[in-house]
């Protein structure tokens, strides 16, 4: 295989990770032309058996493609990796994970070089990508230019969801969605737990679970009411007195059940001290500003 | 008003309070003769005069029905308020919350006095009770001949989840589900606290939380089978050793935003000490297990 010109539907892939590899698999499913490179060489043959280009150098892989999509381990690996190459009138479209503030120091970096940045949180697994239905996309946000300019070859692997032309604001909603789930499974873990010596098959708590957290999830459209407004009280719907005495049950049934609530009790802890702070005819909306005023 | 003879679709319900007074409504809109008793008297005045007796006694209020339902503050006050008065022959449904322990002593307690006992765990605020399409239900477990004898009646408010002979199941399942969603709510509290500086809008992040949220609602029914099969390996979708790696971002963006991550470190510390023993090829169904063996 040798380097191809420049092509419009043409672009360049940096790292063939579990991640890069499908993402490189969709691109060649729907005919584009694609070359890659990983520092690894041996990761990009069977792709090159499918009709990829596999890059001698990152340089000529660089060249190959205005549009340069990098998907490495971290935000230092992307800088050694482009060290020294020529990005002049490159987009650069990092879907490597990383911070905001790190996607931030990465545009001007690029920008420094000559190249326009757009960065990229993926909302999937590898085994999602390419494969219409699974529900995957990516939250884009950077340059509103660029990634106009490549919206329908980045819509191939995933859905595009362009969230602002902060660079940051795409790991940012990446993480907020993350953080929110890590919670979320937290909650299912313990459940789980509650239930594990007792006679209740597992799936069958599992079906009940997904149905309720799905009904539930509504919560954050009554949080995000509650901050634009800045009225935190909750009118008729259970408030926070409500919810701190309903605690005090979970936390009896868990110390019944044998399992400790390392994972229940901050935000319980918080949730009192709102009550304690005579809000307990609000919500649970003031946590956020708790987590923001009283950093660990 | 004055105490009506035992009718097939008659029932009583002590206390009135938010919960005691919705089913009452919905209990009078279907049509079902109704009694009701209150500790402080002037609550059952606006249920009377839409046609529910009020009694003037707790002993002539379950004297008037077969079916006794109770909606009380707690445990105790079930035992106080009933304390003296003829329960032979009776069905108790005691939708007063409460732990599995106290349920499966309460069901003890109304079998020495010659009653049928079924507890019940309602998952819904009092405003979704007898609102077709809310969602509500109520789990029951216990007596089955009981509860079968009165499921139509206890349909009419919300829907009916039967979990069991064990009289600690309603309960079980009801702090089990409100577990869970105690974890969802952190983690979408953590969500907000990250964006609260940011020039993202609220309502915007809720539609893409809400989202997410359900789509991943779905875990519980891979821990479900983890649990079942004892193999807690993941195969080829994300792993403790990739997850791990995961939570150090989110720790990193808590920290460049500000934000005390106090709500995802509990359950990042069990997912990391499960790596640390050489489990990364895992999902967090482990988790699990260390709950149940490391009570706090």
């Amino acid at each position: 295989m040798t380097d191809n010109a420049a092509s419009p539907t043409g672009l360049t892939l940096l790292g063939l990770g579990a991640m890069g590899t499908a993402l490189a698999s969709a691109w060649l499913d729907s005919g584009h032309d694609l070359t890659v490179w990983n520092r690894t060489p041996t990761r990009a043959e069977p792709l090159a058996a499918r009709g990829a280009t596999a890059a001698a150098s990152v340089a000529s892989a660089v060249a190959a493609n205005d549009l340069v999509v990098l998907c490495l381990l971290d935000d230092a690996s992307v800088r050694s990796t482009l060290d020294g190459v020529d990005l002049t009138g490159k987009d650069l479209v990092n879907l490597t994970t990383g911070t905001p503030g790190g996607a931030r120091a990465l545009a001007e970096w690029a920008a420094a070089r000559g190249a326009r940045f757009v960065d990229g949180g993926i909302m999937a697994v590898p085994q999602m990508i390419g494969v219409p239905g699974s529900g995957a996309y990516v939250f884009y946000s950077g340059s509103a230019a660029a990634f106009e300019a490549h919206r329908d070859v980045l819509a191939v692997p995933a859905g595009t969801t362009y969230v602002g032309e902060d660079p940051g604001f795409a790991a940012l909603h990446d993480v907020a969605l993350l953080s929110a789930m890590t919670g979320m499974f937290a909650g299912v873990t313990h459940a789980f737990a509650l239930t594990r010596k007792e006679n209740i098959a597992p799936h069958e708590l599992a079906e009940l679970l997904s149905g309720w957290l799905t009904a539930m999830s509504g919560y954050a459209r009554g949080i995000a009411e509650h901050l634009a407004s800045g009225d935190y009280t909750t009118g008729v719907t259970s408030n926070l007195a409500m919810m701190a005495e309903g605690n005090a049950t979970l936390l009896a049934t868990a110390e019944e059940q044998g399992v400790s609530p390392e994972l229940l009790l901050p935000f319980m802890r918080l949730m009192r001290q709102l009550v304690d702070d005579g809000r307990g005819d609000e919500d649970t909306t003031g946590v956020v500003d708790l987590l923001l005023g009283s950093r660990v």
